[in-house]
């Protein structure tokens, strides 16, 4: 095992994130190579005197930006490198907005084609028509009208089976992943097959309490309002759930999920998607993935794969969250269908209107087996007592009169010309980049000439005005956001600044 | 100890009910005399061959009616009648549709007012005018715009200290309980003093998942999404928060709390609020009350309790949770300030706009001390992602054009009317019911004549048009939802009712 050399400053603070950067630099130096084991974090933890949780948690964000991987059984390495990647790289910087939780991400929609006069016309109806007991509090699985309203859409677009399937109303994808893993944890339903050594992203445990994995510095969160130690063994780790999570995957997901008490474990994707046979060898009952439009690599599930999943699922009576994310935009030609539509009994499909309308507005659904519904469904009872009415009888409205479908139509013909955009100057001024996932969804994923250092094109990117965020030698580029001549402008000045200044490694 | 002589029957379910049934029968019969205590819920639970957790669901049950008693190291004894009851009775009964978290409760307020035009102006004047941007993922502890007008607001109305507690925006009263005790759970704060017997209402253990009391014969959210030995000990007992409630309280709460982490004990309530010597007895470092207006009993918390409570928080560093549920609503003279403007170190002030407006916003708020305000927004960041946008700029818009006052100033004169009305009604037609606690809120505590059943004669208010629910040889009654005319009315009918029929046991 490679002697690590970690220089770690308890003045500066922030000891995940230095013993991060150390271990990024030493895999980019070459200091560790490919494949090479890591010690294990208890291990670490003792040798730097640190608590374990902090070694866990600068392990887990490695592995969230791809330079590690993380194995049942076979503890942490230096990842090989995934089908897509070409070398481990710099990726997401804590310092850098886009790691944020909230703010714009790459994959934020065009929030000024937000149609506000139809919006306040579902309003106005809501309230000119709606009886005043309905101002009471609401089912917490969501009004009758909205879930019926929802069912009929996913079922037309999704080909959801929306009869063995019952709908419930969230917040969003957040809220949904949340409240299913608790349900899970609840149950007792998503443990793992087999007990043992999980690799290095368990939950938080004797150290520091869970931090945003790329968010930890948003100042406004102050990380001393939950004291180190905080979440205890026995609190989170008595009931947890191994949870599979795709390699890579957002980071921005993993706090939630550990929070809802999940424990994750890495399984890669390859141009077919996630590696059946490598989420079988982890003993995980749950998975989470983006089987519509993989993030951040824009890979789609393949119809193999699709089969193996669910044959494993059937198999091991294992859950599959569905994080139907942007399944609503597909450019070449129509959506591919949910997994949920194949396997009612095994699956929970995650959606919501933040991409088709907007974040702000925290509508979303989760199609889920009778038990899950009626559990998240009373969790929300005594969480938040449900989503408000107003606003779920505004979005059936807007559902039933077609405006819905109508927004859709209209913003998917605009974003395939904005992509048709970003995917031809690409190939005019920087014929190095390699675009993928562009059949799809609001952001494709650019895969970088060898050599270059992505945090230093991402900050040129910026600069030129796109918003990206840099992973492993590639940069995730959303393109949502900006008119077709401004993409095609800012990457032609994207190309100036590359060739003037040095973006290599 | 007595002889218990229970009898239950599997092959009809609902096994917690079935026991708090027959206790209550041994209660009203006499067969347990007060102050008789009851065997530990392990050894009961052992005796019937049930698991225990079952025997503490039925026994919190009994607390929260206030049939029973739970004292720290003392274990569970029948009550022996707090100050404003004459006799144990009959109270919230599971299969009573005020028994459940949503819909018309005796504290709703009149849906029918509901500024639906002012609020669609609101709304209007948002989509006009908000920046695009504003409508992505906002901060999750509030939009600033409304944590300004929300502290000017608390500040002016309720003498909240808002310069030291920081406000948070929360989907109401209950999200905001639920995330305090979850951060106080993290924190350790809210550990007890001591460790011991906390008596019979523990979190769930080793029976089955926290079912809502009064509400688990809901029919929709399924007893079986959620197996037997869901939470386990481990799980949920690890970190848990000794937290005091009031006795009696609402039973509607105490699921929630316990979800989030508490184990509950309860604290008598007299004349002048909480006993805080008996409080400072239970060990517990955190407490829930309702100080400008208790609920059931309107009682409200005397100076010199304020000082006991607040000396008892800083002699121990404890927290206090003040649920300001309808503060707003005082009669007879300008609301009493809240604690938390005395305290703002040692207490969390929760609000919401449902009684002011309705309970379907799901629109509230915490001032709490700065760091649990921290904790709070970043658990809201690792769940839901904070409150939908466009009502928050609503609500700060009708906030700052007065909107809001001019709503309250009207409610409140009406209100008074139907106040009046049912007093008057009371007094005229139903001299032995004495009403208590009519300075502020919507619902008044009837104390019933010595000998009659609450349980017939909420069925005969009901069947009158009341909106009541039974309390052990009390009602609470709801006035906010009808005209001054039917009130008067439905209490002429209700006393016609009563001489004509049997309410007594």
């Amino acid at each position: 095992m490679a002697d690590l050399h970690l220089a770690v400053d308890r003045s500066r603070g922030g000891l995940a994130g230095q013993i991060a950067g150390e271990l990024r630099e030493a895999i980019r130096s070459g200091r560790l190579g490919r494949g090479a084991r890591l010690p294990a974090s208890r291990d670490l933890a003792r040798d730097l005197g640190l608590s374990r949780g902090v070694v866990v948690e600068a392990y887990e964000q490695l592995v969230a930006e791809g330079f590690l991987d993380a194995r049942v059984g076979v503890g942490t390495r230096v990842a090989s490198g995934p089908v897509t990647r070409a070398e481990p790289g710099l990726a997401v910087r804590s310092d850098e907005p886009g790691a944020n939780y909230y703010g714009h991400r790459p994959t934020s929609p065009d929030l000024s084609a937000f149609p506000r006069q139809a919006w306040l016309a579902a309003i106005r109806h809501v309230l000119a028509t709606l009886p005043g007991d309905c101002l009471d509090y609401g089912d917490p699985g969501g009004v009758a009208e909205l879930r019926a309203e929802l069912a009929a859409y996913l079922r037309r677009v999704r080909a959801a089976d929306t009869d063995t399937g019952e709908v419930v109303v969230v917040t969003g994808v957040a809220q949904g992943l949340s409240l299913v893993v608790r349900a899970l944890v609840e149950s007792g339903a998503g443990r793992a097959a087999a007990d043992g050594d999980h690799g290095p992203l368990p939950a938080a445990s004797d150290g520091a309490a869970p931090a945003a994995i790329g968010g930890e510095s948003e100042g406004a969160v102050s990380e001393g309002a939950v004291s180190e130690g905080a979440v205890s063994e026995g609190a989170v780790s008595e009931g947890a759930v191994l949870l599979a999570v795709e390699e890579p995957t957002s980071p921005r997901q993993l706090p939630l999920l550990r929070r809802a008490g999940a424990r994750l474990t890495g399984v890669p994707v390859d141009a077919e998607g996630i590696d059946v046979a490598a989420l079988a060898r982890t003993g995980a009952r749950a998975v989470l993935l983006t089987p519509a439009h993989h993030y951040p690599t824009g890979v789609v599930l393949s119809p193999r794969r699709r089969a193996e999943l669910i044959a494993w699922a059937a198999d091991t009576g294992a859950v599959i969250l569905e994080d139907d994310y942007d399944a609503e935009f597909r450019f070449d030609r129509e959506p591919i269908g949910c997994l949920q539509g194949l396997a009612p009994d095994r699956v929970v499909l995650a959606g919501s209107v933040s991409k088709a309308l907007a974040p702000g507005l925290r509508l979303g659904w989760l199609v889920a087996p009778p038990a899950v519904a009626a559990a998240v469904r009373r969790a929300r009872g005594e969480l938040d007592l449900g989503s408000p009415v107003i606003d779920q009888y505004a979005l059936a409205r807007f559902l039933s009169t077609g405006g819905y479908d109508r927004h859709l139509r209209r913003m998917r013909r605009e974003y395939r010309r904005r992509r048709d955009a970003l995917v031809g100057a690409l190939a005019e001024h920087l014929p190095g980049v390699r675009a993928h996932g562009i059949s799809a969804g609001l952001h494709l994923y650019a895969e970088l000439p060898a050599g270059w250092d992505e945090r230093r094109v991402a900050e040129a990117a910026r600069a030129c005005g796109l918003t990206v965020d840099p992973l492993p030698s590639a940069l995730v580029i959303g393109f949502a956001r900006f008119p077709e001549h401004r993409i095609a402008e800012a990457v032609r000045q994207l190309r100036v600044l590359t060739d003037r200044q040095d973006v290599r490694t």
